[in-house]
């Protein structure tokens, strides 16, 4: 099967060095040879690995896609254009498309599974989503017999990497950034990873096939890491959580669709909080198959690569069995999602008050009106005449706990509202 | 697509119920209707399940897999016979056979495949290993383009859950059973859960996907659980490890590949000791994905029927597209399987010895001569002249632990040989 790689930067690179090491066994296992024949690059005189065979190197990438004997073409562009105009042409040849980008899934997946379906080719984004874990995978095929009640994903590297140092360092989030920075987890501009957008892409993605029906970036909440102090990670550590970025996707009452990305606090007991430095896991859990969760590297240049190679595999495996659009989309569904004000969980809140008799119970008081029932209160020190308190509340509507702390801000004995954290946990 | 389901016990009425409940949306996914054209029963008058239509039952199962409308068949019998007749009997009929039979896929796989290969049909079997998660599907497809280089698994639901609670509550190893039966994670007979067969026979069937070759069930090294105290866990535990029962592939250099199931010590910071109670999971190390983990659960009516129905799914949108053979057998290698006596790793080992001067050197000597070089000794406690000491290797070869183990039996100051526990851990 001859592939048309376009792009080979990062993930490209990976894909080239994961097919030149692994070639026979992956011919063996495919059941016929792979084969690349062209690599799209903006600039063929750039530096590359050793791997890299410089006469496939071309920079007309339209061209390289229409090339007659091109079987599969292979996406690592990234970004909406001109991924969007190469992959759009490819399938309307009816050539079968495997691509590592979240934004083109996430935002454009509707036309381009419409025209792979219409073609009866393979459309194939496993890349797209927490590089090697095989997620896309299980929950479109192995998984696809259960409906999915709930997904919680850690699905970005640099923020889980930052909360875990601050957590186990005490370290500040710059500084905590500045090392993810030097090991290269994080870019120099982090702004799309520590405010939960790229996760917010990748939630999407899973959603969409986790409860078959295409989910919108812009209809998700999405909360960063930004407010986060090492102190809100040692007071939850304190009561038996760790923090975490997560992205929530949830069947609400109802048959609306709770779609989040905040950090949280999760207890240590759940499998999702022993995910630790870059590493990236989905936990999902299905009316069947009860509690699943896959771990492992969420990025990177050969866990992507494997990625990549893995959905080459399977086109190629259709290819040779003469399967004909083997799995169309499968968004059949219409679900709406729920108001965030209309969520159910339960909330930390960090705040300073003014260090004197009578100021615990006023804003417990605030809570109260607000029909915010609290779990736990602890008062955790004492300077310069501001006491920090931290709440724990029981499960209560968002719009409560927002109509609380609105007041509360109003209070002259309240200095400020530090961190509102929600808690995931079953009560 | 029709379907023959043979056997309606704990599997095969599980699989009624996902397919009874999730019908609508399976319908959808799939790309065409899944339904059951019979079941083949022993006991017909067997009180079952409302989801189980009575009408479709039959004790001819031979009969049932001939019948014409038929496209494929589910056989959730377990055992050798007469599942073995039956499955060779569809595959031959060109119908593709969907499997959750560990044994029979374990010891009589190579038929079985050669015949789908040469019928082009296919023959999954998702549901034979670890229950509901989707490691088969994962080793097959999404990770195909990887060399795996190592794989750890927690297999075996009854003997996690048996060393969660030992380790947890300090219970013995009989008084932890007994409440694994109680609450039915183990069978009347656990002895092939304790032993380590039930685990060996899905390394076996792992390991062969994974290096691609066949493996024996017979070449797998096992030990069982049966030795280790509520002493040894916690003994782990000061020292930073929890005790699993874990089913180990591993290529060693030379090409040959380890293949062992025992009790281990994993360090507390590795992913897969964090799995607990009766969850399975299965740590995979690939050279270009780098570590990936599975986990869930690893038995049961519904998790087993969800990794069931996934395959049936499959089989149906191969059906639907007309592939034909779409993933044949890729055991297209051989590789031998390392000696026991030759694989390399560290150990803790318990022994009791008599409470006297001198006592520690003489038995030190006695691993110095078989260059078994110590990494931590620990002298535990000292009762009726009887002192513990907790040994933990450096890495060494199994000979040379086995050669010193032996001469440490014949020193009259060693009283006993308490436990010896691989210590799986990179130095």
């Amino acid at each position: 099967m001859n592939v048309a790689l376009l792009g080979c930067g990062n993930v490209g690179s990976g894909v080239v060095e994961v097919l030149a090491s692994n070639g026979e066994t992956i011919a063996q296992r495919a059941g016929l040879p792979i084969e690349i024949v062209g690599i799209a690059v903006r600039d063929p005189n750039k530096p590359r690995s050793l791997s890299v065979d410089r006469r496939l190197l071309t920079t007309d990438a339209a061209g390289l896609v229409r090339r007659e004997e091109v079987d599969c073409v292979v996406e690592c562009i990234g970004g909406l254009e001109p991924a969007y105009d190469l992959v759009m042409s490819a399938l309307e040849q009816g050539k079968s498309v495997v691509t590592a980008n979240k934004e083109l899934i996430a935002k454009r997946g509707k036309d381009l599974f419409e025209a792979a379906d219409q073609m009866e080719v393979d459309l194939l984004f496993e890349g797209s989503v927490a590089g090697g874990i095989p997620v896309v995978h299980a929950l479109k095929e192995s998984l696809a017999g259960n409906q999915v009640t709930e997904m919680l994903g850690i699905l970005n590297g640099t923020t889980n990497y930052v909360l875990t140092r601050m957590s186990e360092r005490g370290e500040s989030l710059e500084s905590a950034l500045g090392e993810a920075q030097r090991l290269r987890y994080a870019e120099k501009d982090p702004t799309d990873d520590i405010s939960g957008t790229d996760a917010a892409y990748k939630l999407a993605i899973l959603a969409s096939i986790a409860f078959s029906s295409r989910m919108a970036v812009e209809d998700i909440f999405k909360e960063g890491i930004e407010a986060i102090t090492p102190a809100d990670l040692r007071y939850a550590a304190e009561q038996g959580y760790v923090v975490k970025l997560l992205a929530i996707a949830r069947a609400a009452e109802g048959g609306e669709i709770e779609l989040r990305v905040h950090p949280a606090l999760v207890p240590q007991r759940h499998p999702i909080a022993a995910v630790k430095g870059h590493y990236n896991a989905v936990f999902v859990r299905g009316n069947a198959v009860g509690e699943v969760m896959l771990y492992g590297q969420g990025a990177g240049s050969l866990p992507t690569g494997s990625a990549v190679v893995g959905d080459i595999i399977s086109v190629a495996r259709n290819f040779r069995s003469g399967a004909r659009g083997r799995v169309a989309c499968t968004c059949h569904d219409q679900r709406k999602v729920l108001d965030m004000a209309k969520i159910e969980t339960r909330y930390y809140v960090r705040m300073g008050v003014k260090d004197r008799p009578g100021v615990l119970g006023a804003t417990a008081t605030v809570f109260g009106k607000h029909r915010v029932s609290i779990a736990s209160v602890v008062q955790k020190r004492s300077a310069m005449d501001v006491a920090e308190i931290v709440w724990v509340t029981h499960l209560v509507q968002e719009a409560n706990v927002r109509g609380a702390l609105e007041e509360l801000r109003g209070l002259p004995v309240v200095q400020e509202i530090g961190a509102v954290i929600r808690v995931e946990e079953e009560e």
